[in-house]
């Protein structure tokens, strides 16, 4: 069976009036977030009610994109009507996921419509899918996790906790990417190739042998070019 | 909101049926007019009713594709019933689309059916988006644009007039790309790169820097090859 | 008009419950006949029902992903009301398949839902299509083909049989694939480009000129590493 719908649990209402729908927070208040905002309209079940601010004091009580930013202290009189998922491109917001986490609000994982994820394959919580992606069979996806749109990810594969996989990664069965790494735009993975937590994979490159925790690969095929980093 | 439909405007009719839909005009005549007029057939309200040649005198009358080709000097007569959209790969065709648009021949925009276009973005007249492709939040697309099938085109980004996006192009967020640049197969334009006026980017380049204008790039990353190029 | 049902003959019942289903034989029982088998339950009409082994013996008997491994020599009993269609990876299939073939089970060439092939191009029998590929128009696919997720394959193109190409493979319009080539994943092909028999596009790789056949060519672009191999 094909899973076009959202991840999430289902309203209890079963409406597609906004009142009715899922009252989310995004984590981020940039240009990503708005992209992520649009793509959430169109989950049925869900609307974006408001961008969650957690460095930039001052930017609270701002607008952007006709919603309000809060700051992230103020999410806990929210949590209890409210969903979350995290809008951050930077594979470093596990410490953001977790604070708003322990006060209480629970995270959706959702998947955009037009993204096929194989119901043989699962998706930890605060997971999103975008656009067009595919996830073939067998394949366990991490919490938190970003799948930008048009990627392709292969079958038995095993993708960590708050990784970003950038648009059109293209990443083969039977690999294993660790936590919280990055794979940039276009970039192709091969079958049963393994990647350590917190590396980072360069937009286009090909990854043909193994790469280990906290560096950085860059190239065809994909060469280690910085060491002791901490993802992107 | 996902628009799926076309983006021109709506027949008078609503009918699927071929005598009311629209006839467009394709101009080109080669292989890949043939392939625009394909795709075209599956969007509803619009169906190809001849190929118009602006180079070889001879074709004109002759059919293709089961179709005519008609003169581009014979396209006036048809001027009040038709629209036309432009089929050429080339980025050097805004004489033909200029001088077809002169005789009072509508542009429309097309957006094939399976083709994502956020609600947030914006498509200039005489624009084709074909299978697959997507295009992510709040970017603008300018007139006259092809964007072949299986396009990732981000959020804010902006892509000028007369632009060929060829398949498999994966363009980022925030990226500006100028008028009548060709970006060949699958490369990879990087967040918030500028790419100037007639330039082309190669087939699977990755382009980490911004591009000047007047110029073609290749490779991995991709670098200038050649100097005061008037787009392909 | 678009083509996204499956291009096997239809079932004589047209329900959709598993007991008038086609019954699929696979052939092959690895993780990527696994994979296939999860794509083929998405297609109206089919099921899978076993995977056929043809090398190791001590195979037969056991079962996978729940359903029985069926050696190759007791196919011949099912001939009568099973469907075939070829599930691995390698290029070096074609004895397997025409072993099958010659105990008279019928091969049906299928295309996932979500996977368009213009109704112009043509799939020769046993040809699989995977999740989100497209096949532009004009297009000629042999027989025994794999084409996996998310590839892109362009008009008046010719692939011939046994060819598998590896997901999100970008081929362009007018190129000529031969027999038994094997695309690796995401590489791009040219327009009017020509790849001989037997040879091997390496994953990521441009190719920017023809190749000949029994090679392996791998880069940006791509250049002949191996000779005189005989697929992969």
């Amino acid at each position: 069976m094909l899973q076009t719908m959202a991840h999430g649990e289902a309203t209890s209402y079963g409406s597609k009036s906004r009142s009715t729908r899922q009252r989310v927070l995004l984590l981020g208040a940039g240009s990503f977030a708005s992209e992520i905002a649009d793509l959430i309209d169109e989950i049925p079940g869900y609307s974006v009610v408001a961008f969650v601010e957690s460095l930039d004091r001052s930017k609270a009580g701002e607008t952007f994109d006709g919603l309000p930013i809060v700051w992230i202290d103020d999410v806990l009189k929210l949590a209890s009507d409210h969903v979350a998922i995290c809008a951050l491109g930077t594979t470093k917001r596990s410490g953001f996921v977790e604070k708003v986490s322990s006060m209480g609000v629970r995270f959706v994982s959702l998947v955009h419509p037009t993204a096929q994820v194989s119901s043989t394959s699962t998706l930890g919580r605060g997971t999103l899918v975008s656009r067009g992606s595919i996830i073939a069979s067998h394949t366990k996806i991490g919490r938190h996790v970003v799948i930008n749109r048009g990627c392709l990810i292969g079958h038995h594969a095993e993708i960590g906790a708050f990784c970003t996989i950038s648009p059109g990664a293209n990443v083969a069965g039977n690999s294993r990417i660790g936590t919280a790494v990055y794979v940039g735009m276009g970039a192709i993975v091969l079958n049963g190739i393994r990647i350590g937590d917190h590396s980072v994979v360069g937009a286009g490159s090909v990854v043909t042998r193994d790469v280990p925790d906290h560096v950085q690969v860059i190239g065809v095929p994909a060469k280690i070019v910085k060491e002791e980093i901490e993802g992107l």
